[in-house]
């Protein structure tokens, strides 16, 4: 009852102000006024009560405080991402400062190029492709679940947001002359203007071209198989997949005929063939089923494997588990198989009893390893009594080519190291290579100030000077050695489920599964470069999710 | 004073209910009983008083409710898509109904496609594409506004929905036989099977395989110019106009050849042609200023038009519109100009006052218009009496190719009609094709079941019957013939503005600006096919806005 007379007296409030109460002297007591004073100031810090606010409006509130903090965070992003896409001018080349030329736009160069302070050197980028390729989601774009610009990164966001201006030019190196320390290059694209070839100088050259496709020299790869190293090559991968699911939809084809075409063969049990395996069933089952039914229960994945065992990287039970996944998505592995020749409409392979067999197929794509550019073996003749490893080109711990004066450094896939040719090892080696050429050019500076106290009259002070800096050179030409930190192995299998090796406390930890498919994905959206990218990735992925992958063959 | 009294007790009243008021006799009265059960009635009625809220949370609280509806939308959409992507079975074609062909995936074929109701009819679709391309939109693909498969639509999108399945065919239509009634196509792209050629029989061919590129027999346009009629088409104008920036930053490049490397000439003044400048000018404000400051001041696009004027379809004011704001972003307009060759690296003009200047560029475009493609002169070849217009094939008025005996129908850009060879004119054409089909099934079962009467037994009720079904037939023969409405025409010329010429009640209206460029931005979101087109649309355009435009070149 009190409750319910306390609650009108609020509401009449509403209406009204009730009439103030007048004391038997017909004014306000002393002690009425202060009591009233009191209350004013009260009232206003006094939470309403929350029998007052149904739960939809404090849950409107919550989704509002919610959308106000993303509305926020967008707007942060937008700022960024603004100011991303207009850098100031830039300090033009300073022919007193050394030259650095980069060779490639790879994991190495851009991590090189990320890191690197540029006030003390020009810097010059030479790569046939203008931009950064982030390699692992290229099965991605192969079928469709990601677009091809989400992964590429042009060079120019990264160096246009230097101190002093980065020249980059889209050519391929056609020489490098450690001696005489010049670079050739040559534009080789299908627009070329007056000047197409050039020759230039540098004082250090980061060597970071990569690898191109091994194929072993077995007949018909180049020809008739699809790599999956480059962008080209994924787009040509989806091209003609979608046209072998249009060629057998031709009225009149043949069951045996329909078969071949549907029939996939990846050749390589390494990540990326595993993982382009795994997408190619996903584009099956969440796509192909709708848009093909007639033909979606004659698509076969076949996995192609020389070693005895897929993924030779991971650990046992993740490849059991991968094998169990591919066996329940119907995707067959043959280990212990080879490849002998490619044709047109089949592949040939040598089974683990040595029979021979010639397996008809529409597709056959080939990842199945690297093998040096001709530039390098070309660089490696020219040091023929320090680099004679097969593998690639030797480098000290410093990542200095063997034999040079120290004026080549080289690093991923075309050196080779005791590191698994990835693209986590090149990444690490162009951060390392930022600090090495920082701690340079502190050694150059310190040398140049050295050599004008030199030729300065002998005062006290500058002795004193000289001290200092001696022991200061002394500190900066000491470079601490490369050391690589293993972050562990990831890879998609398919189904929503990865795998993933990590090294943990002094023991490694093996997932697989769903949680680990959103680990996988989130590991890979944080090792995106730019904010851009991740952004595109991530709605690409939001777009497969709502819209699926598009059939379309283009 | 009264009001802060008042306050106050508002105040106090919600920290504890204040005493009951007692009556002389030190029990309530009968009269503060009522009045105090009266008040507990009106208490729960009376809302709680808006001073109470801050402004901050009812904000939220309307923050909240507008996302709340966002996401009860998006759901929605989630719904439908998901709903979209899994279609469920289809019944088989049926030998005993009609077989409709349709040639083409453009517009005028899959506005058909979508409006028709296969259940009567066994369809048949025969196109070299597998998709439905948003042509309008095709310049923003040109400058990477858009993506490509944002404006791409699977027809099998359209046509595993429909009751009756769909044969969607990916090949070249070779030979029409309009006598025996047939269709040959080939599968002429790279990967085929071993059936790849054949031949069927129609009841009904839909004739809708557009039009391609007119070049007058100009010599170079086919060998050294970018087309924009097709999604390869602005693939390769943007491919080779990132080419050209390329190139012109290659060191040692002389000023001259710079200039002639970023001078683009897009010939036709046509809204494709505008569209394009338009665009260009906008990726050049928008980016390249940022990724390329040393050479976006070289970079010049010259709009080239034979005729006196550039969109010669629009309002003279348009016009006028257009040109100055071509002015302000530095577009050359060079019209009554004629191309007499296109070279590899420059373009051969006819000025109005006919002399013959040689104009060095890195890209030239040609957007100057459409004629037959060679299955329609061959077509229309063997009706010699009836096909006579040069400018395509003649259809009555209820578009049934003149010459045949209503077998086949004929819309777009390969008829010679009164009406302009636009996407709108396709699009109403199909939508109308669809109509008459269905009106033609009516006819046929109505037939079916006379004649079915006419064996049986002359009984009364059979008599009345076929009087009434006479009558309806009477009214299913009688088609309505083709009425084209036109909505009016619009052209984005790029710097955020747009122009419209719209038919408004008996007058027109003609506007252009920045309102015109966000009418001109949902006109065409409305009239994308599919609500994933849309959502791709406006994503990319987010997108742009947010990060810009890509520069990589792959």
């Amino acid at each position: 009852m009190q409750v319910a007379r306390a609650r009108s007296a609020v509401g009449r409030s509403l209406v009204r102000p009730r009439p103030t109460v007048l004391s038997a002297h017909g004014a306000p007591s002393r002690a009425q006024v202060l009591r009233r004073f009191e209350s004013t100031e009260a009232a206003p810090l006094t939470p309403p009560p929350s029998n007052f606010k149904s739960k939809s409006q404090r849950f409107l509130q919550v989704l509002g405080g919610v959308t106000l903090v993303t509305i926020v965070g967008s707007g942060v992003l937008y700022y960024y991402a603004q100011k991303d896409r207009s850098p100031g001018p830039q300090l033009p080349h300073d022919p007193t400062k050394k030259t650095i030329v980069v060779l490639g736009s790879g994991w190495g160069a851009t991590s090189l190029l990320k890191g690197l302070d540029t006030t003390e050197y020009n810097v010059i980028v030479v790569s046939p492709k203008n931009y950064f390729l982030f390699t692992p989601l290229l099965p991605s774009v192969a079928v469709g679940t990601l677009t091809p610009k989400a992964i590429l990164q042009p060079t120019r966001y990264v160096t246009r947001h230097k101190p002093r201006q980065v020249s980059v030019i889209e050519a391929t190196a056609t020489n490098v002359d450690p001696i005489a320390k010049t670079v050739t290059f040559a534009d080789t694209s299908e627009i070329q203007g007056q000047v197409s070839s050039t020759t230039i100088q540098y004082d250090y050259l980061v060597y970071a071209v990569g690898a191109e496709v091994q194929t072993f020299n077995i007949p018909g790869v180049r020809e008739n198989a699809c790599f999956m190293k480059e962008m080209e090559d994924a787009e040509k991968t989806q091209r003609r997949f979608l046209d072998c699911l249009e060629s057998a939809a031709f009225p009149g084809q043949s069951k045996e005929e329909i078969d071949r075409l549907l029939h996939v063969v990846v050749v390589g049990g390494g990540p990326t063939g595993v993982e382009l395996s795994g997408e190619i069933h996903d584009f099956l089952e969440e796509d192909l089923r709708s848009w093909y039914p007639e033909l979606a229960n004659h698509i076969r994945i076949s996995l192609v494997e020389a070693l005895p065992s897929v993924l030779p990287s991971f650990s046992k039970q993740l490849i059991e588990y991968t094998e169990s996944t591919f066996k329940e998505a119907k995707i067959d592995i043959l280990t212990k198989t080879m490849v002998k020749e490619v044709r047109e409409k089949s592949v040939v392979l040598q089974k683990p009893d040595k029979s021979i067999v010639e397996v008809p197929c529409g597709l056959v794509v080939w990842a199945a390893g690297n093998t040096h550019r001709k530039i390098t073996r070309d660089l490696m003749a020219k040091l023929p009594e320090h680099q004679t490893n097969r593998r690639g080109i030797t480098v000290d711990e410093y990542l200095r080519m063997a034999g040079t004066d120290g004026s080549i450094f080289a690093l991923g896939d075309c050196t080779a190291t005791s590191y698994a040719p990835t693209a986590q090892v090149a990444s690490q080696q162009g951060r390392y290579l930022a600090r090495v050429f920082e701690q340079l050019a502190k050694r150059d500076n310190l040398q140049a100030r050295l050599q004008l106290l030199e030729t300065a009259p002998e005062a006290e002070e500058a002795k004193a000077e000289k001290g200092s800096l001696q022991k200061q050179l002394a500190k900066a030409e000491k470079l601490r050695p490369f050391h690589y930190s293993h972050q562990g192995s990831l890879a998609y299998i398919g189904s929503e489920k990865a795998i993933a090796d990590l090294p943990f406390f002094n023991g490694n930890l093996a997932t697989g599964g769903v949680a680990t498919y959103l680990f996988w994905r989130s590991a890979y959206i944080s090792n995106l470069f730019s904010w851009r990218n991740r952004v595109l990735v991530l709605t690409d992925w939001g777009k497969v999710k709502l819209f699926g992958r598009d059939v379309s063959r283009e």
